[in-house]
């Protein structure tokens, strides 16, 4: 007999599970407890906003005890590149459940320009 | 005995009797029918999207015989206007109802540099 740690019948999952997250522009959060929230938001940085990025992809880089830390990547030129990043989800049943809503997940980002080598 | 075309009890209102919408950053549009989709997304233009407004409001100009036209400003450098703007609700029972679900309003812009005057 196997348990899913995925429980999609109820829509939570672990959030130490969640490999990857696909996030697209113009799409917003799942949400239950609070309300849907745009799931790319860019909030400024030194490259203002001036790109804007279709699709973000975030990886689950581990657990660092308190939080899972992510790294996320999009196809952007090489002179601008994430600056503060920042993932947010939706706790199923309160804010710090480790168990999330599917779907919740949304990436708060600043948008830097890269140095550049010489 | 009034009868109010703004029908609060059931979310639907008039699309031409709206005459201003106010649009927050962040924030996601009611929907019904379809998705919830921000309410504010800068998809291009000659500035990229250098300049994230926190709100922008649209006023109702008139109907032109097909649809609302919308005058949208917000506070922001006089180096940039707003190129093309697209205002979308949505229909309460089908897409082209001239009865839109409350909340269902989005815009979708261009940010382009303002010309110098000389």
């Amino acid at each position: 007999m196997v348990f899913f740690k995925v429980e999609s019948w109820t829509g939570r999952v672990l959030l130490r599970d969640v490999q990857v997250l696909t996030l697209y522009q113009g799409r917003c959060t799942n949400s239950r407890r609070t309300s849907p929230v745009p799931v790319l938001q860019c909030v400024g940085g030194t490259a203002g906003c001036v790109f804007v990025p279709r699709v973000v992809q975030c990886l689950n880089k581990g657990w660092n005890g308190v939080d899972v830390q992510w790294e996320c990547k999009t196809d952007m030129d090489q002179k601008y590149r994430f600056g503060r990043i920042e993932v947010s989800c939706e706790g199923y049943h309160y804010p710090i459940d480790p168990y999330i809503l599917k779907g919740s997940c949304g990436l708060e980002y600043t948008l830097d320009l890269a140095a550049t080598g010489t």
